[in-house]
């Protein structure tokens, strides 16, 4: 299988997605020159180019594709080819107007945007795999390319007639029998029994509130139908050169793909990374994404967005300050990217991004971005040999999965507060903060490798990832679990108790009697610190042990915090100094350590391979003391006992 | 004519809603040992069984209702049988798509809900009218049946074709001509006449502002479809058993249905109340819903639906703390109900109301919840022959009407800040917390029992009401009357100088200049208090007698609160201790009794026939004084001279 | 050409619309008495009359009109008569259903309000054609007509499919070749590129972003249709009637109407006014359109609408305080108004704008405000024979253009916080509170008679509009020109640098290295003052002197302010203060004076022709130092050296 790997060869990739149709031609041979100035050695060609490639129907002009790989091939620089089946032509609306995608609401999304065509038509599935088909046979032989990236950010949902006839396919898939999915749904509910297959839609939006399994399999289905797409366009590229890569670019935590699943797919898992400079917790949210992004990728991925400087979609959006773009560039390749790229190499002087930063700005050559640029190019140059393809090891796991997510994020539940993403950052801001390495897994993942395991939240579970979990227990592992976990089963079925009864039994919870989510800004106190969002009166098990208990109020002595053995859950989701604190504490009990111990707040610290990456997120200096002398990558000195850190400062270190 | 005391028999009915199509047939024996258990004596069947008693078109299964049926007649518990009618099958949709509602903005209200059908849909009414003739006959001699439940909640609009023609049916019985409908709809403003009543719509969405009375006749018509709907299939199961009680259950307050004119038509008026248990004043709208639904029954009635925990419709649904499910089902006994029921029996587990609680929760058996109903059961038994079918008297009458609602809550008014139903709240609230019991009556109402009557707000009123009015003072009665009162007649015209003469000759207002909204949360001061929402620039006449004047600003010296002998006028929202006080003053100046003086606050007393209820609605013991001894039903011991009430404590005093 | 003139004849026109078909006859009577008592010299008939006058397809009744055009001459009350065409009859939608306009989201704009007309539609150009054309053959020789009102506030957009046929033959036009539209809207993009003309839309919504060229040209587009919309009607009825004056009324800054254009066309322009009563800036956002309607009428202007008390579309609506509409009323005659009218004469009792204040209001002739309507109209026939046609000289401009606007005011942009209007009037009230009268320009108008030009914000600027600011500068002029000026071209392309190059060299700006827009509340802060809404990251060229740098933060040290020779940048938005403080100090060094020196706060000073008004904004005394000896033309007497203004006080003087 062809893999990262092949297009890296001992490099990291820089560069960016390139559309250069925007651009006249002259500028092409400016942009190469600044590219060899900046140290690029890999574009992505061909992401929005379908109605240049195929300017009506069946057309074909590759002559500018042409010259651009061999312009690009002849200085040096790989190509990333794309399939421009994001963005269909406006020919394909207006000859198929079945390619277009319905809101739940029956809107029409009318092209003059990007995005606009629905995975089940059957029109813009034919013409998808007739470009892709032309693409891959005129350069799948030619030297420039060194991977494929299929379409881009996949996120279209549709609700019309033909996604509706494709949902009631894969309906009959799942269910074979109409009385299986009436049972499924819970149909017998609310008078919504299925007579006939050809009744089943999808949830359009009704009078009052839609049928939570409905929208659940709706969300599968979405997903699957999404990866069929990317799965026939990658049948076809890797037919012509089955050597080469394929990948397709996740937005990062996005609700309408299973990354578990997609990611199995893919030779190479990338990811488009987009942080508010603004955000002082910005830092940790992308520590967040590209371990999750590792961990799906089992190894080595591709940051294959990010940006130079501001995005265009935030009500407000903030420049990056100086040296935010390299720290956060190398923060990647510390969490095991071996690809830093941009959308986009040149910032577009017209449409709809015109906004978003490039790697070469508005302000050009001379601009503080581009200038940034070129020091980040070096800096890659010299990590590349010592750190590409090496691997991070992690003791411990946090566990996410789609479909739970999926189950869990409905209309009409205990507390729309509660939002998964928020309660994963929560959690893993607390390893963050501790610089306790951690990967991601699915609940049904073998999870012996692990020292800890941490279940933020996951509101719906198989019997096999509760059979998991339990066996991984008793395996030794310590299990840390969060409040709203193992509610449901796979058809968002309550389970008997309100929560599965075996893992009630393994935490030591004899009865769960009400869930007390609390109100926006609320907290709860407890006899060691305040909890937010989300309490339960909970009566223990006589062999439990309650560690903390709720102060005051209605659930005054019952269990904030309570364990059996070496399995823990939390009923609360304590403040964050007081997560911190917890988890460092099981993670001791646990055996696990930081990465390096007593760092400066701001510091984080990862190893990957035998290189120890520091990284300062503030602007203060700080001194790091280290175990002896280390070789700095990146300044070529070697430093003793310890090492000071400028504003947002790197080092790379091998003992 | 058939009442609730045919079904109660000297009982208070307790129970609920029973779905047990969502559960296998075992669990339903565990459902009846439960019931009995808990003293459940009622159960409602059916509402939402209408794909299960015809899982195709015309198709009918009894089987698994005839099961439960005898059942739970074996079990001595009654049942009260749903019409299905308020959630169509999906077949439904798929062959007539007209039975769905249309949005006033053209959306589909699809099926995968409930509630979505038109009301004005004939093939909608026919399946109707069908399964409700074939459910009749089929148990409307079954021992177990006490009472029939139409359809839940009405409360769907509909602005598609088949609805604008039948509004056009609507209009011309209204209006006979198109003059007239010109004249009441004021069309010559904006060039909106009519030339053919096929010009005629339901107020869709226009570019800018919607003709008022338009919006006000299309509720109207709404609210009589609605009922039509419901006459049809209460006709046809009074044909069956002209000698059982039919009930449709109102939400309380919702705008959608003039309730005073449908509870005519009910046997017994029922109600689903919902306060949520973290509002501070949850017991007082609690109350006064009662005492609105009690004003409809004139006399006892039955709360269909509460529940036993948290709802699921709320942003945050926050459960019940320990006995406030016990002292607010007690409270809706106090206030005149003679069936305390819940939403549902046992909790679902799929669909989208698995979060809304159940009397068993998914804790099941041992959880609080379930064990708290149980004690309530117990309560309710002791009760009963004393409490049920007793009458509640009132001095005092609280006016609402639902055409002077839907004539003010519409777009482009003075403000928008103005909320009816938070103006009743403000004034009910008055009177709770001195304890003076009222009634709520209809304008139109013979008023003469009486000893005073509130207005707090009736922008609309026909010259019926306003004569009635004039009369009731004419008649020795007290009026205190808010701003936005008698501004307009019933066609939603305003009358001659912005507020009726006859009203503000009777108030003593010689001119109104201006109206002076406040904006949100601003008051302003008057010499007495201050005032909320809303002021006047008013001219008193010479025989007025101004009570209170704005301080300060551009009202300065003008009257806050005038009278002219037994009619009062307040032309702001005192804050809520001023009109606390206010009301107490002119009650006591009527000639009205607090039920019991002196009573610590959050205490509710009420009396009901020869029993007096004591409800107390905080957390920290409180002691009443009582006059002389009296037994405590629900202890069975005897108070004399005080009694403590614990925790959300009930005493329920015989003299 | 007729003009204002023609209809004034050395008066003030006073009077307001009236729509006298809501009333019967008799109303008529008491009407016109009303009138004279008041003052009341002209009304505007027929705005709302389509479906009296039409009520039928084809049908014409003019009786009721012809009575009132009879009626109101009698009285000596001259007519604007409207075109009805803003309000088509429901048989107009019935008929032809196409003529309703689409949103962007395709929902109907039905008939049931007001506007409801596509400009593009053929069937409903035609009946406005043939009912124009009737009205002006048959009322163009009546003596009571006095000028043409074509439509009431053209507004309404179109995103059917008629509007689509018609916008793609706008473009047609404006490109000649789909090349040159792929090109101006940067189709290359996004794969946007359009292949047939067929395939071209209004921006109808897409699934994610619209292209901004697109959005831009369909504003233009529409901004052109409605104009055609106009000038046909106008066409009609200046064949019958050369020498009458023809309007349509704006309302102000509207983002729908080139402003510019549309005033060309007209022989008077007119405006509706609307501050709200309770916005303490309420005063000066009135000045700013009074000088912009001014500049777009070149002289005297008519304030078409405006109310005496409250209006009905607010959230909260207040009355107008005792002296305010006198006050407002009189500010518009100082800044060029040669008629002052009002939204309607008669406030409705019926229809959705019942709320709206009238001259006569619901409490009548008594009412405070028909009283002070009475007072308003002696004033203006004294002010008349001095004030009417009389000019008003500025030596400062302020530049505005509609293009600009309509491509800044687009989704995805650095900061939805930066919104035109409001940063226009920020600086408009620096310049008001500095008593320093000013026109508004267009910025390709000759600005050669200006001492000073201010560039608050133009985002977009055309080659000409560049040479002119070049040229001015070049002539000795004064540029104070504000951030996001000149960063795009007409087709909304990014000007190479990301601002145009001719402007960085004139400001003095060598690179533009970042915007750093701030979030909502934020500041930042210099030397000398808090900035808002804005700050840059800017390189200085080497003759660039820097007036004032930021503090702290990323920005230390660089340009907030900076100039060469005669032309000043703001990289951000002063705070208020210190904004009046900067224009005032650049405004002394062009040379230019404030209308009064040393003027109380609150107090407006304008001069027009020879007349001095002295406008007092605030409710407690002031007392203003004049020059020497004047005679005040509203009270009769003489003043010297000072005059005391009372509560909400105006003088008008003559020296």
């Amino acid at each position: 299988m062809p893999h990262l790997g092949d297009a890296t060869r001992g490099r990291i990739l820089f560069g960016g997605d390139y559309n250069p149709e925007q651009w006249p031609e002259e500028i092409w041979h400016e942009d190469v020159r600044l590219m060899r100035d900046a140290g690029v050695n890999s574009v992505t060609l061909g992401v929005f180019s379908w109605s240049r490639l195929e300017p009506e129907p069946g057309a074909r002009e590759f002559g500018w594709l042409d010259t651009l790989m061999d312009l690009l091939h002849a200085a040096g620089i790989g190509v990333v080819l794309a399939t421009p089946t994001s963005s269909p032509p406006p020919w394909m609306g207006r000859l198929h107007p079945e390619t277009l995608p319905r809101t739940e609401d029956g809107r029409v999304e009318w092209w003059g945007g990007r995005q606009h065509f629905s995975h089940s038509s059957a029109a813009y599935r034919r013409y998808a795999a007739a470009i892709t088909e032309d693409l891959a046979a005129r350069y799948g032989g030619h030297p420039a390319l060194t991977m494929w990236h299929i379409n881009n950010e996949y996120c279209t949902f549709d609700h019309g007639d033909e996604a509706a006839a494709a949902f009631r396919r894969w309906l009959r898939e799942r269910y074979r029998t109409l009385d299986a999915l009436n049972t499924a749904w819970g149909t017998a509910f609310w008078s919504q029994g299925y007579d006939t297959w050809d009744g089943v839609l999808p949830p359009r939006t009704p009078h009052y509130l839609k049928n939570p399994t409905q929208v659940l399999d709706f969300r599968r289905f979405t997903s699957d139908m999404l990866l069929e797409c990317y799965r026939a366009e990658r049948d076809i590229v890797a037919r012509h050169t089955p050597h080469l890569p394929v990948t397709t670019n996740f937005m990062p935590l996005w609700i309408g793909q299973d990354a578990w699943r997609w990611a199995e797919e893919e030779d190479v898992v990338s990811v488009d990374l987009y942080p508010d400079p603004r955000d002082p917790f910005g830092a940790q949210y992308a520590a967040m994404v590209q371990d999750l992004t590792r961990s799906q990728a089992r190894g080595p991925w591709m940051l294959m967005e990010q940006a130079a400087g501001p995005v265009n979609w935030r009500g407000v959006n903030h420049p990056k300050p100086r040296g935010m773009n390299r720290l956060w560039s190398l923060q990647a390749v510390a969490r095991g990217a071996d690809a830093v790229c941009y959308f986009q190499w040149r910032q577009s002087r017209q449409g709809a991004e015109k906004f978003h930063s490039g790697m070469v700005s508005h302000a050009g050559e001379e601009g503080r971005t581009f200038q940034e640029v070129k020091q980040l190019g070096a800096d890659l140059a010299k990590l590349g040999p010592h750190a590409a393809d090496r691997h991070i090891t992690a003791e411990v796991a946090v566990l996410h999965d789609w479909h739970a997510w999926w189950a869990g994020a409905q209309d009409a539940r205990p507390s729309t507060e509660v939002d998964l993403p928020a309660v994963l950052t929560a959690w893993h801001r607390a390893l963050w903060e501790n610089n306790l390495t951690a990967d991601f897994a699915h609940p049904e993942h073998d999870l012996s490798g692990y020292r800890m395991v941490l279940v933020p939240q996951l509101y719906a579970l198989t019997d096999a990832a509760i059979d998991n979990l339990l066996g991984y227990v008793r395996g030794g592992g310590v299990l840390v679990c969060g409040f709203l976990t193992g509610v449901a089963d796979e058809d968002d079925r309550v389970r008997d108790g309100g929560m599965d009864a075996r893992l009630r039994e393994l935490f030591g919870i004899r009865v769960l009697h009400e869930w007390w989510p609390l109100d926006p800004g609320e907290t709860v106190e407890t006899d060691g610190f305040h909890g937010t969002l989300w309490s339960e009166e909970l009566e223990p098990a006589a062999d439990a042990r309650v560690e903390t208990v709720y102060r005051r109020g209605e659930l005054e002595g019952m269990p904030a915090v309570l364990r059996r053995d070496r399995a823990w859950y939390l009923s609360t989701l304590p403040e964050p100094d007081a997560l911190r604190t917890l988890l460092a504490r099981i993670a001791a009990e646990a055996g696990v350590r930081p990465v390096l111990e007593g760092l400066p707040p701001g510091v984080e610290a990862v190893r990957r391979g035998d290189l120890l990456f520091l990284l300062h997120h503030g602007r203060e200096p700080v001194t790091v003391v280290l175990a002896g002398a280390h070789h700095d990558l990146l300044t070529g000195t070697t430093v003793t006992d310890e090492i000071t850190l400028g504003r947002y400062g790197v080092a790379v270190l091998r003992p």
